[in-house]
């Protein structure tokens, strides 16, 4: 059933320390009109991701920050129900930063949309397929080099970017080793991801459990935490690893900087590299990254994990409890 | 004049904290005899260099540890005195890990060797040519990538290596800021070398100085020293910096490891590399990049700054030299 009006969640204020729920205001209004060129999309699935707080904090670290009082940004999926375009048609599924909101109008430029003609798993688009599931790839295949045999390391295993960079490192021959946060995370990345390996850095000492499952050092380190995990895993790279910063989820709740890692120099001895990138840097091969993961999706080869919520008015909440790692895979808030 | 006997210093104990003098011991040998196939060097300038610390310590990092009581290994140039080989003649100039010692024997293998056939000025065999000047050719070609219009930030740019990597990026275009501990280091940067710009960390706020030199941030950062040097140049990347991590003076004498540079997570919002590397990665270039060397030092481009204590026995005084950071470009001494 389509709402009569629009719902949207605003900026209220910038958050300090961890996310609250109050940082994001709810407010209605009237279902916007698609202008000549334009269209209206209703948002069906919405993507939650550790970057939004980076974008809710005034920033200007890689992005325009949001103003306070500005609709809150983030990924969807959602349907084209109506078109003043030329190109995109009523029913047509689009994906982009359509932003927490019932509705969305676009020419399709001022928001980017990747636009399916023929509709995907909505949960897959905005997954594997999606910003997380393209970060994985570039992360991986682009600054990771993988090459069959290789041992990778992933960090933040069971979250939206890890569990496929570890998917995809499986599926390129890499011995693939996932650090996660609960047993249950761990058993869904060996049981039905075909990680090769898994340590629970809440229960084991993460050092040691490397030392035994890597004796002979780490080749690929994919770092979505930071903190101490990227610095046991400095102290064991393999000659000529790379270390993909992808994101450092261990931060973004601090408000101080938390201390650098001090195994930094164990770069120089290994011949090492630590390279961060963010996904804007490669939208020019998106298309082809989407057809790449779209192709093993459909294979089988690389499984969709979603966590779903149920309910636009969850959107706050399942923010909250994505930096608290409630999430196995993708967090997503399904609309209602 | 030559010697009677074969001084010689060996490894006495193993560095703790700084390197002493008492950490070397004197002993004079029998000057020793080629077999067939080998030649009899002796060693006229001797290098002196940070990396030998790691050498004389217990560390598998990268390289054999010397064993106690054997000779102290180091880069030095000399002549054959005494030929046996079928391609090294009496007269030629060699240079390779010759060691602390007046005379050396080698098949040219055991010890590897280049030999110039023709002289070159030695301590152009042991600077710009040497050891620390394709450490630092490699590093800035191959690590740092350099495109003319760069702004380089060269840390320890006084010393052997980084006079040396900066001079190559004012060859290659780039804009060249130097890093140094002193007034006398940093007018010697400017008006011999043609840095474009110093910074003397010692009494100047090296951040400060930074933002204003570099407002657009730093393009190559060739870092020499860690510490909080690279910490201040993480904080100003341009995007797609690198860092050319190739030493860490800062370290070499610290019992504990220093904190690592807590502003390492800018690398990914600026899409930056720190990578390190050692000399040995490019062993099979190394020919290619002594020729390039030697033509920007022949044709004036590349200067060669040395300072050269006189005199054997001072070998270990010159190496606890080294650490104080007395030198002006690179440190040798020169036999009696």
């Amino acid at each position: 059933m389509k709402p009569q009006t629009c719902r949207q969640f605003t900026l209220a204020a910038r958050p300090t320390g961890k996310v609250k729920e109050s940082d994001l205001a709810f407010r209605e209004v009237e279902i916007p009109e698609p202008a000549d060129g334009e269209i209206l999309v209703h948002n069906e699935y919405f993507s939650l991701d550790p970057s939004m707080k980076g974008h809710m904090e005034d920033r200007s670290d890689y992005r325009a920050p949001l103003q306070i009082g500005e609709v809150m940004a983030g990924r969807s999926v959602g349907t084209v129900v109506k078109s003043r375009h030329s190109e995109i048609n009523e029913g047509d599924q689009v994906f982009g930063f359509l932003g927490w909101s019932d509705y969305t109008v676009t020419n399709g430029k001022s928001i980017p949309v990747h636009v399916y003609h023929e509709k995907v798993n909505p949960e897959a688009a905005l997954g594997v397929m999606g910003g997380t599931g393209m970060t994985a790839f570039f992360g991986l295949t682009r600054i990771g080099e993988p090459q069959s045999g290789d041992v990778l390391v992933v960090s933040g295993a069971a979250g939206a970017t890890g569990n496929v960079a570890g998917q995809i490192g499986r599926i390129l021959g890499c011995h693939v080793i996932g650090i996660a946060g609960s047993d249950d995370k761990c058993r869904m990345l060996g049981d039905e991801l075909g990680f090769h390996a898994t340590i629970n850095y809440k229960t084991e000492d993460v050092g040691e459990a490397l030392d035994k499952l890597c004796p002979n050092g780490i080749d690929i380190y994919f770092d979505n935490v930071g903190g101490d995990i990227l610095n046991e895993c400095l102290a064991r790279l393999a000659l000529h690893a790379r270390i993909v910063l992808c994101g450092g989820i261990s931060h973004y709740n601090l408000e101080q900087k938390p201390p650098g890692p001090d195994n930094y120099f164990n770069l120089v001895f290994r011949r090492a590299k630590m390279h961060g990138f963010l996904l804007s840097d490669f939208s020019e091969s998106f298309d082809e990254a989407r057809e790449q993961l779209r192709s093993w999706y459909e294979q089988g080869e690389l499984i969709q994990k979603s966590t779903v919520i149920d309910g636009f008015t969850c959107l706050p909440q399942a923010l909250v409890k994505l930096f608290d790692g409630y999430n196995l895979g993708k967090m997503m808030v399904r609309n209602d």
